[in-house]
């Protein structure tokens, strides 16, 4: 039996019926960002190694493992998140394959060493500190939300000590930091070869950004057809619901 | 009487009944991607000055004229397609609102002075100059496609020369020469802010791009809805036949 703690719910992990996920509406809860940024990661189906950074409660990862059978590593940096991940492996019997650790991305290439990784997702805080008063007023949600802990470019130079030559880096994103992503991308040599736009609706603007780069890879980006996430009436689209509930 | 010139034909400007454009299919025929840009740039609609590099026959200017009045310059550098662009002036009796002229862009700061533009279009060369065995054998043709004459970095440092502080900077390219076109902007202070992707049909990966930069912009990028160019039975889409002929 799991323990819940505070305010903390079990949900269930999108349709499947025997995958279960603890959350916070105070502490953390996963976004469609994460569920669109573990659709959209080239992983490794078998042999080899993925990490994800900026773990949060593991949700990335625990997505991932409906997909691979590769050995997995999630690194998070607030406990509170950390001993949820933990839980949330443990309640889902992957011990066998999804370690978390619980420690800062910008010290793990002295913990886990250079280039063991075929690939790593992040789904990092989006935006950049601001004054002390625009801040979220709980702690965990605004170091999630905001680059208190870690910068855009600390989670790219990670990233590129953390990768394999040849190996993948997929990070979700909003799309006025495209450039900032790319230009960090491309001073770590992780050059970017898929992108793919996510559109609330037909006519707005884009509003989530997933792109994937490869370390030592040659110059060149493929961008992929846009996803709309929403109909007119407010409703999914077919696409979206089929990320989101269809058999992957 | 407009003079026509070996294979020259006298095309229509699209659905402007009366417009006419001088073309030739073995010197210069303007493409989707001249009027796409057409659509997509900001220019002044009175005052102000405008300038296309890499003009080709002029059909940027010409498209332009249909909603600025504001004072237009197109730069070209081959002498054949500079002469149609003259006489497609004359043919449109655009003498008083464009003029074009005969030379390499690199030249243009010293013959146009610095930054006296509001806004700066261009649709470059795309491809990076190949060996000798891949280049199109005509020449017209060549100079147009292959970055023999400027590349991508002459065109940009020429636009940052030319357009004024807060002025703006419009280009179609490929999607896979993104990162270089914004890496490009941004070392000359070329701050991109709006972009536009094109797509040939749903489910396929996009292939033009449209992208607008301000001079000493700040940063911010917003990523505009996306434009379908075909049908799935090949036909054009409402939204791009309202570009080509609706009312604009």
């Amino acid at each position: 039996m799991v323990e819940l703690k505070g305010d903390e719910r079990l949900d269930y992990l999108l349709a499947e019926e025997n995958m279960r996920i603890i959350q916070s509406p105070t502490v953390f809860a996963f976004s469609l960002d994460a569920v669109l940024l573990a659709d959209f990661a080239s992983i490794p189906l078998s042999r080899g190694r993925i990490l994800d950074l900026c773990s949060g409660n593991a949700v990335i990862p625990l997505l991932l493992s409906r997909r691979t059978k590769a050995k997995m590593t999630g690194v998070e940096i607030q406990e509170r998140l950390y001993d949820m991940a933990v839980r949330n492996v443990a309640l889902n019997g992957l011990e066998d394959q999804l370690e978390m650790i619980h420690g800062d991305l910008k010290d793990m290439p002295a913990v886990l060493g250079n280039g063991p990784f075929d690939a790593i997702t992040c789904n990092p805080p989006y935006f950049k500190t601001p004054g002390k008063r625009e801040q979220n007023l709980n702690e965990h949600l605004t170091i999630a939300r905001h680059e208190i802990m870690c910068t855009l470019d600390d989670v790219v130079l990670a990233c590129r000590k953390l990768v394999k030559p040849g190996g993948k880096v997929s990070l979700v994103h909003r799309p006025d930091r495209l450039l900032d992503i790319v230009t960090s991308m491309r001073e770590q040599k992780i050059e970017p070869k898929r992108m793919r736009l996510v559109y609330p609706k037909p006519g707005k603007e884009a509003n989530i950004l997933l792109i994937e780069g490869v370390r030592n890879g040659s110059p060149g980006l493929k961008i992929l057809p846009p996803l709309y996430s929403h109909k007119e009436d407010g409703g999914y689209t077919a696409e979206l619901e089929e990320i989101l509930y269809g058999s992957k």
